[in-house]
């Protein structure tokens, strides 16, 4: 990388000691400081579509010890090209495309005659040396939708039509499971219709119900499409962005390409200050993730920051700038109407949003309804053109656990229902942005009340905190949220990093938060009875119970991290096959008595059987024991 | 601290930076690694009794900004002298004693003429320089209950009286709230009683009921005593330990400081190997919180860490050691019986538990019913006699996802219900242990089957971890379970490091699993509605709309992290003033212009006017906007 504005960054890692650094060095190659290669003990594998043979969907597989004669262990992967050694990755050129021209080729979208300039104000009038390079867009060529012609996922689904996009996905969610596999079962997913296995059929179903959206503007091919639903794989989004006080290029690119290697579906790109335009540029052309963005921070800065001075021109220019730059999904504030503004008024921290307040402080200065209420229909008509979905906007979530639920919160979210409505009369896609901070017993009724109100469109939640006395420690207290709300049906869970309330994310703030949120959306998974889900959780048990230390690491969020913990206390390679650890220390592991307890029994009951047998003779014996009701002696 | 074995340790921190080693130094006066002087921006304070003038409970009282204009927030205690500036520590010497000579004053307890000598099988054979230092006993006297008088805090509830222990922890629930103080009720406790004030007699009738305890041998007189049940705010353990790998006498004295300092309530002493005698004694002596141990670990120990050679005989003998030395609670896994281990054999992960795995080869070698089983009422005779607490251990407990909430672990758990009501009958203080690995939609059913089958004595869980998938971050796994259970009834949740399933916690470890078990415990009390739960979390946000930054980060539970987070990107000490943080820049924080609005709202609303009377304004247009079905026009 190779940027003239800031100096090359040694990315910045303030606790990284040496087993860390080694493994950091492994992974960054010829890129500066871009992460590449393939995780720790994992190999790149793709799986080609059947309707579409040219879809090529990425998995992560992790290969476990010949000893324990097991298949690898497939892992969702949203890594994208930079952990593929096959790839080159030069960040000056932006990624490889992912989306073929099928919609060119149907006559749906058109290049765009005259895309819209880069303005001075893009920048927030940043020259000289204080302008970030532009990215070379001369290879990106602007499309937009036909008129009379469907572009959106919602369109094509609705008018019954599977699109590439839609069969992606469905392979994807299904992590390489078969069909006719047996599937495992367990959960409680309160109303949800988890499939045993997802078909793109099924894809299709539930995007044309609202239920479920492909985040994919049509002007970013770069993108693995993904899934947001209730019906699918919990996602997790991570924030990045630059702000007046701090960041540069290179940090964004390298934040964004961090947090999508340690499991980030989605990233926002949530800038403010000078250099907006030109930093999404390269985020958007590096991004294999689909990118969102709140437009009202880019617009403010085009009024030098003065909320009042806010017009729905401006903002209107700022969508058509972003969408043209391949933007998928914007968060917009429409709830945040009028009346509701003096609801806040007695909060205990009244309103925490910063696209809610500045849209409040428009509205009471104005004494007027929101532009964003009242020009919704020409904001859908813009964002369908180019398939970029809506996230509702919660401007009036809860800042504190002492203002969770209140009136201000509910009235908010039920105009986001009635705006969900009119977004798909117009054809768009659309999620609900959520709170914030709830204690656990107020976390049910939110999600309730989303599905009640917004008709079942995916919800997208910010945590949510379950207490507010934690600042340094938020990634946890809003995990403990985040995973109930997915598990009672949220879609996609955005991170929340330490530095949350103190201060803006470095490298390990975000790989912090995205492996606390890979933890809140997989054990909503399994507590929903995902099928796909519980088969990581196995294999890595059983290579727990089996003293299979590399593939315990391998299999685990993160191996570097156990691997340095584990070789903290043991550290020589002889400990990698011991079969015990340094809690216990080999007299007393419990695992190495479990297992000499089986060996035994099996022993025992025939010298000559098998474990299975043995294990048939103990569960025969535990069967009459139980009919006896408790006296049967046990012999084994 | 002069320890001749080990070499005077400085204490690791391999992630210090330069904020934090300041505040280390600050707090480590001359009392080698053993962090002493109050906690940062906190005052220690104490209130007396009423029925037993001579207690003095201690608080930490955190004093906020003037401009504020509110009183100090009180916040629960659990670090004992050492953060007292008027106690000289000597760790050589122990703590100074806090239980006073009622009970000996009684007739109640009596001085046991010849206790037992310290053997070498007790510190498995160590000499020379391989034994670590005896504590100086000779100031311990060494009690035990008198025959035919009642000795147990359960036989003087009974009885219907209230000890100074009752008081004690009643004052300590209260939080320094006044009885007759406006009381926010706001939570769903599932059928507990939690009262709005705490009285000596609410304790004594839960403790009674058998609802809750106070761990407290009497053998054990510098601890501060404190109360575990579920209608009481929910506790947390902390497990140290030296291993047959690791660690040294040093370590783990400076481990239960340092654990207690955070916030940890009680601490297990888990160790094994050589040297576990004196170390423990070295532990007690220092230690203002209930210490439980394992005695099965130690007698494992004595017979040379063969499980078969274990009787009756070396483990009776143990009990009594630790009993005089003044451990205050047992595991004892006498629910490990028999006929229950064929059911745990087609478990991915088997028996987990190192006392369950112990037990289970005993059981199977010897084709016999457990010793802890056939010999309870034995065992509770003992332990009555030193008011030592049960703590029935979950041996069978799951050890994985796969495994949870099957016929094992809850064959066990109703076995522990049988021994409750045997040990109560027998005068013993009673909590029950619980799992371990439990994905979140099965949690509910452990506390419910715990409390069906547990005649509802306290519930004491470790977790449980909600995900096998993130070894390296157990913490996080199981906040999210130990938060749910503590909500759903738990009284005491056991922390997890993130060193859980690969290495022993070094003093990094302890502090983030301390903390992270504090956001538990405190989210679940906030959401059972505990009245004393949620002043905390409203002051906290109260500065942080008013960027009281010096109160925000003192009111959090580390104030060194939040500090050190904020000016990692906003260092000078004006940022601590400044009404913006580095997130969103001074442009766009939505606080500032949630600000903003009710100022403009109160300018406009009445030029002369109180900003309550503004905001009475703004509550009356919006109820009228209510009223009006969202029509009325506001004007602010």
């Amino acid at each position: 990388m190779n940027i003239a504005v800031t100096p090359p960054v040694t990315p910045e890692e303030p606790n990284v000691d040496l087993a860390l650094k080694d493994a950091r060095e492994q992974v960054m190659k010829e890129t500066g400081s871009i992460p590449t290669g393939e995780r720790a003990g994992s190999r790149k594998v793709y799986v080609a579509g059947e309707l579409f043979p040219d879809i090529r969907v990425p998995f992560r597989e992790v290969a476990v010890h010949p000893s324990a004669n097991e298949p690898p262990v497939t892992i969702y992967d949203s890594s994208g090209p930079y952990t593929d050694p096959s790839v080159t990755i030069d960040i000056k050129k932006g990624l490889p495309l992912v989306k073929s021209s099928w919609q060119l080729d149907r006559g749906d979208i058109a290049p765009v005659e005259t895309p819209r300039e880069v303005k001075p104000e893009d920048n927030g009038h940043a020259s000289g040396k204080n302008l970030a390079p532009r990215f070379d867009t001369s290879r990106h060529r602007v499309f937009r939708g036909v008129e009379g012609r469907p572009v959106t996922q919602y369109e094509y689904a609705k008018a019954g039509i599977i699109t590439p996009e839609m069969e992606y996905v469905a392979i994807r969610e299904n992590l390489r499971r078969e069909q006719t596999a047996p599937c495992i079962r367990d959960g409680e997913d309160f109303g949800a219709a988890i499939p045993d296995f997802v078909t793109p059929e099924f894809v299709r179903q539930e995007i044309a119900r609202g239920r479920a959206i492909i985040p994919h503007n049509i002007n970013h091919p770069e993108v693995e499409p993904m899934i947001i639903g209730r019906n699918f794989l919990v996602k997790i989004n991570a924030n990045i962005g630059n702000s007046a006080v701090l960041s540069s290029v290179d940090d964004e690119v390298d934040k964004l390409v961090w947090a999508t290697r340690w499991g980030a579906d989605n990233v926002m790109d949530l800038s403010t200050g000078r250099n907006i335009h030109n930093i999404r540029d390269w985020i958007i052309r590096n991004a294999s993730v689909p990118i969102g963005t709140v437009p009202i921070y880019q617009a403010l800065e085009k009024v030098g920051g003065v909320a009042e001075d806010l017009t729905w021109e401006v903002y209107r220019d700022t969508l058509i700038e972003q969408a043209e730059q391949g933007v998928d999904y914007f968060t917009i504030h429409a709830g945040v109407r009028l009346p509701f503004v003096p609801l806040t008024a007695n909060r205990v921290t009244g309103i925490v949003s910063r696209g809610g307040s500045i849209m409040a402080k428009w509205c009471l200065s104005h004494h007027k309804e929101s532009f964003l209420y009242e020009h919704f229909a020409e904001i859908c008509e813009i964002m369908r053109a180019y398939d970029v979905s809506f996230s509702l906007g919660d401007g009036l979530r809860p800042g504190s656990i002492a203002d969770a639920n209140d009136e201000a919160q509910f009235a908010e979210l039920r105009t986001l229902g009635e705006l969900t409505k009119i977004a798909w009369d117009h054809g768009c896609q659309v999620m609900i942005e959520g709170p914030g901070h709830v204690p656990m017993h107020k976390i049910k009724a939110n999600m309730d009340e989303q599905l009640k109100h917004c008709h079942e469109a995916p919800f997208y939640t910010l945590g949510p905190l379950t207490t507010d006395i934690a600042p340094g420690y938020d990634h946890i207290t809003s995990a403990i949220g985040a995973a109930m709300i997915g598990w009672f049906g949220t879609a996609m869970l955005c991170y929340v990093t330490p530095k949350e309330h103190l201060g803006l994310p470095d490298r390990q703030d975000v790989k912090d938060g995205v492996i606390t949120y890979k933890i809140a959306a997989h054990a909503a998974d399994l507590a929903k009875g995902h099928p796909a889900a519980r088969a990581h959780d196995d294999a890595l048990s059983r290579a727990r119970f089996e003293f299979r230390w590399e593939d315990q690491f391998n299999l685990g969020l993160d191996p570097e991290t156990a691997r340095k913990y584990h070789d903290a206390t043991l550290p020589k390679e002889a400990h990698k096959t011991a079969h015990f650890c340094s809690m216990c220390g080999p007299k007393f592991c419990s695992m190495k008595i479990s297992q000499d307890i089986r060996r035994d029994a099996q022993a025992q009951n025939d010298a000559g059987g098998s474990l299975a047998e043995a294990e048939a003779g103990m569960a025969e014996m535990s069967a009459k024991f139980r009919a006896g009701g408790g006296v049967v002696e046990v012999k084994v």
